[in-house]
C-alpha cells in the first residue's frame, strides 16, 4: 500500500518485544482493557478510510484518567508509539493504526459531564458522539452546530482532532469556532487545561493549535463546547441549473449579497442521479447541477432572506427553483445530500472522496479542471460539496479490482488537490492530513513552513510518538514526493541537498 | 518601576555597544530610517499604558519588507531584542521598549492591498488603521467587524498581536476570528504565509498562534481580514436598574434566551455619572447600572428581537428602558460608553484600566467581590464592561501624585485580576498580556503550561529575541511573585526548588 508507514521515508520507528510489553503494560495498569491477540485487533485496523489498513501492535480500551495517564507514561518511557482513536469514523486515517504502535480508543468515555443551559455550554467526555450532544441540549432548546455526515457515530474528541466541519459550519464554524476549553494529557502524562469558559484566554492560542492536531500533540480527555440556540424557523431551495458553472457563480452571489446561508450545497448531474435513484429526493435527474440553500432565524428574517435568495436564483439562471413546502420536504432534500456519498457507492464498486477547499470565486475554474482531468485519467467524478465555503469533495469512481484502477484514482485525486492549492485553496476542508493527504501537505507548504511544524510538535512531544507519520510529512517524504511546492521564488527544499 | 525588565526575573539579556551597532545597521540597511538620539526616541518610550516607560535602544521605521528582512537578519546574528510596534494604541504595554533593544514601527507599511468584495476580503498593511479598512470597504456594503474604543487610531497589525476585541466581538467575534490570511517574517527573516482565503487550513493552526502572540513569535507584515455586510437595521435599548446585581442577572437571561446582540455594555452609577458629566447622553444618573444592548441584522429580525429583550429587561427588573428614537439618539447612547474612559479620567487624576474575563454566571458575584476590594484598598472603581461576553473593564481611580497610590492602585487591579481568575476566568479579554499582567499569568497557569508556552516560543525564536520579558512569565518570575496557582491538587512550581 502506498501510504503505509515507511521508515525510510517517515523516519525510524523503535523496534519492541510485543510480549514483553504487553506482559509489562497489564502489570502496570491491570484494570485496563487491553488487546492484543490478532484476532481482537482486526476490528481496528483501520478507520473510515477502508482503503488502508494495518494491524496495531495492540489496542488499549482505558476508561478513567488515570489509566490513559498511565499507559502515557509507560510509553513515554519505552518509546513506543501512541495513535488515539475515536469513533473511527475519521476520512483521512487519521486513526490508521502501526504495526510498532498502541491504539488508544477513548471509546469508553462517553459521559456527557454536564449542561449548563445559562452559559450554553456543555462539558463531555472525549467519546461522547457528536449527535448525542445535541440530544441531550434539546431539552433546553439548544444544540451543537457542528453536524459532519457522520454525527450519529462519530466522537467529539474525534471531531476535535480532526477540526470536523458539516453542512453547517458556512454559518457556524468548523469545531475549533465551537468549542470553549479541554483537558489534555501530553505524552508525559501531564493534565493541561487549555482554553477557558471566558472569550479569550491570555498566552498563545493552544486551543486552537490543538484542534485539527490529530492526536500528534496530546491526547484530549474532556471537551467544553458551546450550544446554540434553535434556530426559530428553516426554509431551504431547491435551484436547477444547466450549467455548473452558472450554480458556481450563483453560490458567489448569494454570499456576495451578505445572506449566510444556514447551509448551501452543490451537487453535479452524476451526484444528483445517483442520489435520486437511491434516496428519492425529488431531484431533478435532468438538471447539469443543483444548489441546495437553507436559510434559518428568526420567521421574519428567513422569509425575507428567502425572497432575496430567489431573486438572485432566478437573476443567476436557475431553470427551476422549489421551496421545500413542509418539514418533510425539507427533510427529503436533505436526505438526498447527505446519502450522497452511499448514493454514489451503488452506482461503483470503489469511490475515493477528496476534501479540497478553494477560494469561492474559482468555483468554475476548479470544476472545469476537474473535468478535464477526469477526462485524462478515464475516470468518472461525482462533485457535491459545501460549496458556501469553497469546501469540495469530489468523488472520484473507480474499481479496486481492476488493475491499475486505485492507482490511478490516488493520482487523480492528488492532481485535484494540487490544483486546490494552486488556486489559493487547500488540500483538507474538514476531513484532516491524516496518513492520506501527507504527500499534498508538500505542495502545500513550504519547508520552512513544515520545519516549523515539527519544532511545534517537538515542543509537545519531543520522541514524535503521538501518532508519527501522519499530518506533517517529513523534509525526506517531500523530497522523495518531488513537492514542487515554489515558496517567494526560492528552489523548493535546498536544504534537502544534505540527503 | 515594578514592571520594567528585570534582567534577574526575566533572564539576562545580551549587552551591546549602541553606537557599534547603530552604525552597523546604518551601513546594511542605508534606505531605513533609524532614530538613535535620546530626544528623538522620547515620543516611543511608552505605548498605551503610559505609566511604564522606557527608552529603548534604537527605533526602526522601515517602510519595506525588505528592509525589516534585513533588520531581523541583523538582529538576529547580533543577539539584539526587537519589539514591534503597531500605532502604540495597546493598553497592557505589549509595544513596551527595551533599552537593549530595537523598538521596530510598523507604521509606514499602510496601504490597503486589495479588497475583493466579491470573496468579501481585504489584504491590508499591518500599519493600516482598523477603521480605515471599514471606511475602504464601505463603498461595497462592507466592513471589518472588530471595534476596538481605539479603532480610529489603532493598527490591524497591533490588533492581530493582541487579538483585539470591542464592543461588537460577542456576536462578531475577536481578531482571531476574523482574519484569514498572515504574512509573516520569522526572526531569521524567513518569510511565511499562515492560514488561507480557503475556510480551513491543513497543519496545525498556526494563524490562531500567531494571533494574539504579542510579537513573540514573528513580525507580521501582511493581513487578509474577513469584510462582513453591513445590517440592515439597528437598534439600541438603554436600561435602567436600581441594583447592579439584577442588571448582571439580566444578561444572562438575554443570552440563555438566545439572542445575540451585536453589543450588551453595562455601566454602574460611578461610570453613569462621569460619562453624562462628559458626553450629556442621556444616561439616567440615579441609575445603579444600565444596559446597552445593540440589536442589528434584517429590520423584521430586528424588532422582533427588541420586543423579546424589552420582555426579558422587564421581566429581570429594569426601572425603565429607553429605545433610541433615531440614529442620532443611538450615535448618543453609545458615545456615552464608548467615551467612558476619558470620562472616568476627568473625575480622577488617574485611572488604571482592568481587563478580566469571566463566565457570565458569575458576574454579580465578582462585581461584589469588587466592591469590597474597593473599599479595602480605599480607592474608587468604576465598572463599565462588554457585559455579553463577560469582559469586565473595571477603572481603578488613583492618584499618582499621592504617595502609595499608585503601587495600591496596582495591587488592587492584581486582586481583582486573580478574583476572575478564581472564578474560572481569565486576566485578559482583549487587551493582551504585555508588561502589564506579566505577574498575573502565574496565577492563571500552572507551571507545565508556561514551560510549554516557553517551548512554543523556542520554536519560532530560539535566543528569546522577540519582544522579551513580555506576555509569557519566565518561571523564576512566577517564583518570586510567590504564584500560588494549584494544578489539580500538586504543590505549585516543584521544578523551582532549584532555584
Amino acid at each position: 500500500m502506498s501510504y503505509a508507514y515507511d521508515e525510510r521515508i517517515d523516519g525510524p520507528l523503535p523496534s519492541h518485544d510485543k510480549a514483553a510489553l504487553v506482559a509489562e503494560l497489564q502489570r502496570l495498569v491491570p484494570s485496563m482493557q487491553l488487546l492484543h491477540d490478532n484476532e481482537d485487533l482486526r476490528p481496528f485496523e483501520c478507520d473510515g478510510l477502508a482503503a488502508y489498513r494495518t494491524t496495531p501492535m495492540m489496542v488499549a480500551l482505558p476508561d478513567s484518567i488515570d489509566q490513559v495517564q498511565a499507559l502515557l507514561r509507560f510509553a513515554a518511557a519505552r518509546k513506543v508509539p501512541v495513535i488515539a482513536r475515536g469513533a473511527g469514523t475519521g476520512l483521512s486515517g487519521g486513526a490508521l493504526p502501526l504495526e510498532q504502535g498502541i491504539l488508544l480508543v477513548m471509546a469508553r468515555f462517553n459521559r456527557i459531564l454536564h449542561i449548563d443551559p445559562e452559559a450554553s455550554i456543555a462539558r463531555v467526555q472525549p467519546g461522547v458522539r457528536n449527535l448525542a450532544i445535541s440530544q441531550a441540549a434539546a431539552i433546553h432548546g439548544l444544540y451543537y452546530a457542528p453536524d459532519p455526515s457522520s454525527q450519529i457515530a462519530c466522537s467529539i474528541g474525534g471531531n476535535v482532532a480532526e477540526n470536523a466541519g458539516g453542512v453547517h459550519c458556512l454559518k457556524y464554524g468548523l469545531t475549533v469556532h465551537n468549542i470553549l476549553k479541554l483537558e489534555v494529557l501530553t505524552i508525559d502524562g501531564e493534565r493541561l487545561t487549555i482554553g477557558s469558559e471566558a472569550l479569550d484566554s491570555p498566552g498563545f492560542d493552544l486551543l486552537a493549535l490543538l484542534t485539527g492536531s490529530e492526536g500528534m500533540l496530546g491526547i484530549v480527555t474532556e471537551v467544553t463546547v458551546k450550544l446554540l440556540t434553535k434556530p426559530q424557523s428553516a426554509k431551504v431551495l431547491l435551484a436547477s441549473f444547466d450549467d455548473v458553472e452558472k450554480a458556481g457563480a450563483a453560490v458567489a452571489q448569494i454570499i456576495g449579497a451578505g445572506v449566510i446561508p444556514g447551509g448551501l450545497e452543490m451537487m453535479d448531474n452524476l451526484a444528483i442521479r445517483a442520489a435520486e435513484d437511491f434516496i428519492h429526493a425529488g431531484y431533478p435527474i435532468d438538471a447539469e447541477a443543483i444548489l441546495l440553500c437553507e436559510l434559518d432565524g428568526a420567521e421574519a428574517d428567513v422569509q425575507e432572506d428567502c425572497d432575496r435568495v430567489g431573486a438572485i436564483l432566478r437573476e443567476a439562471g436557475a431553470t427551476g427553483i422549489r421551496i421545500a413546502k413542509d418539514e418533510a420536504e425539507r427533510q427529503r432534500f436533505w436526505a438526498g445530500r447527505k446519502n450522497a456519498f452511499p448514493a454514489v457507492g451503488r452506482i461503483s464498486p470503489d469511490y475515493y472522496c477528496m476534501d479540497g477547499t478553494i477560494p469561492r470565486r474559482e468555483l468554475a475554474r476548479v470544476l472545469r479542471g476537474i473535468a478535464e482531468l477526469s477526462n485524462e485519467y478515464g475516470l468518472r467524478v461525482a462533485n457535491v460539496f459545501h460549496a458556501g465555503d469553497g469546501n469540495m469533495h469530489p468523488l472520484i469512481l473507480f474499481d479496486a479490482n481492476a488493475p491499475g484502477e486505485m492507482e490511478r484514482a490516488e493520482t487523480l485525486g492528488a492532481k485535484i488537490l494540487e490544483l486546490c492549492v494552486e488556486v489559493g485553496g487547500s488540500i483538507t476542508g474538514e476531513h484532516g492530513v491524516g496518513r492520506e493527504k501527507i504527500n499534498q501537505m508538500c505542495v502545500q507548504f513550504s519547508s520552512e513552513e513544515l520545519t516549523l511544524f515539527h519544532s511545534l510538535k517537538a515542543a509537545f512531544d519531543p520522541d514524535g510518538l503521538l501518532n508519527p507519520g501522519k499530518n506533517i510529512p517529513t523534509l525526506h517524504r517531500c523530497a522523495e514526493h518531488g513537492a514542487m511546492h515554489i515558496h517567494h521564488g526560492k528552489l523548493p527544499f535546498p536544504e534537502l541537498e544534505r540527503f
